[in-house]
């Protein structure tokens, strides 16, 4: 990979169940990439400052899994491993929308949400490289029930997950009848990719989805911005192409609900610029904070 | 003072109304301590990097006040001021209970929540000095309104008033039948401070009204901890003076709520050790902290 941050070549590979088998998997795919002499893997979980994947919600079975160790000894070169989300902000901070920053955020609005955090100039990793998991922020102990055990993690209103139910509730309440409509009239049918186009085509119940969307998700970045005193908060992730339908709106109600917001620098918000291979382009900057 | 923390000498006034005011009190206070080489200065509010007090919500009327430049010009010295719950956690930090640590929050629970980070190893101040209200996290968007603006904000359940609500809403709903009658009978007269010596003789009802006050400590624990991966949280302020009733609740409650426990090692939470010196003692400290 270039300075730049440009991609050379890629290689895509399914992720196989078990721990044994992504392993393999992986020394496989890289072997297609041709000889490198460093290796950096973004994992999505909770993963160690040793390279250890203590937990992963996506990869049913798998705990205290020690990737960097495993690879490294296949590969025989240097491996470090990091949180997935963890390497999209260090990507974006040092060749992206956070450029230059030193108190930054990192949000991954996909079908849940993960970050990153850059403090005081320093991608944060926190005690033991577990920081940056605002997804389950909890903002409503009453709301929907979380994969982490909690109700009303953030990632249950302000990600693809909570944009689907907030469209299927506005469905149901017969408030998208439109869009329900093109679903065969069928409420249940409806997605949350649905919503664009009649958001775009004038739809006010699909626009009112997205401005309810969009409150959820200045919620959680006023509650960032209070905490952390952020210079800028980047989201990413996929629904970032969607970014026009509420992006104005997030910057409108994080000025509303910020702390005493008249008397503090406005902290922008922007789209991501690094796209969906952000992760991987982190990934391969992760040498530059190895410990030596 | 000395490299101990320890304070030779304490003087106190109370806060006057208006800016000029304030200014001409300090003046007053720190002349009667001696001469000094420097003045640390902890002011609760919004202050910035520069020493200017933008917002102050127990000063009404205070904003945009340029305190370090009017006192080091009236005094001759160097001053520093910072937010005093910030200046609290740097003397946790440095002299209680977060000695030592690199990723650590203390979080000052008195009327309201005060608190201050330590992330990778250095006080968190944040884009402009105004990192750390964790108070103003919201944990509830229907909840109860709070001075910020917000609904639901952290510290209208994990503080003093927060406890005080509880415990009013505890005695109009017939819980608290022993602490109301030694009130007169009259439910609205129940206070905060009646609950410890409830709780201590035995009575369930104080002891379940400190339980879900420890439940929503916890709450808002778990989220920094799953943002920030903190090595220790010092609780301090007021009611850590009643941290047997609750310490225990709020360890266990943090142990079931947090993403993937079995996975990651715990969170100390503990008590303050410096006591309701701890923002005058963090002040005098941000000598140690002032950019050169």
């Amino acid at each position: 990979m270039q300075r730049s941050g440009a991609v050379e070549c890629e290689e895509r590979a399914a992720t196989p169940r078990g721990a044994t088998a992504i392993v393999d998997a992986l020394v496989e795919v890289v072997g297609r990439l041709g000889p490198l002499s460093f290796l950096g893997i973004g994992a999505a979980g909770l993963v160690d400052d040793v390279g250890v994947v203590r937990a992963a919600p996506n990869l049913p079975g798998v705990f205290d899994l020690p990737l960097r160790d495993l690879v490294a000894e296949r590969l025989g070169i240097d491996v470090v491993v990091a949180n997935d989300a963890t390497c999209a902000a260090l990507a974006e901070w040092r060749l992206g929308a956070a450029r230059g920053a030193h108190h930054a955020a990192v949000i991954t609005l996909g079908t849940g949400i993960g970050g990153g955090f850059v403090t005081g100039g320093s991608l944060l990793l926190g005690a033991n490289g577990f920081a940056g998991e605002p997804g389950h922020m909890v903002v409503d102990p009453s709301g929907p029930r979380c994969v982490c055990g909690q109700r009303g993690c953030w990632e249950r209103y302000a990600s693809g997950a909570g944009l689907a139910r907030m469209a299927r509730e506005a469905a149901m309440g017969g408030r998208l009848d439109a869009v329900v409509a093109s679903r065969g009239g069928d409420p249940e049918a409806v997605r949350a990719e649905d919503l664009g186009p009649a958001a775009r085509a004038g739809d006010e119940g699909a626009q009112a989805v997205f401005a309810e969307f969009a409150r959820w998700t200045a919620l959680g970045i006023v509650n960032l911005v209070n905490l952390l005193d952020l210079e800028v908060v980047v989201l990413g992730g996929g629904l970032v192409a969607e970014a026009g339908l509420f992006l104005p709106d997030v910057r409108r109600f994080v000025d509303e609900l910020l702390y005493f917001r008249r008397h503090r620098p406005s902290t922008q918000i922007v789209a991501a610029e690094l796209g969906d291979r952000a992760g991987a382009i982190g990934a391969a900057l992760l040498r530059s904070i190895a410990p030596s």
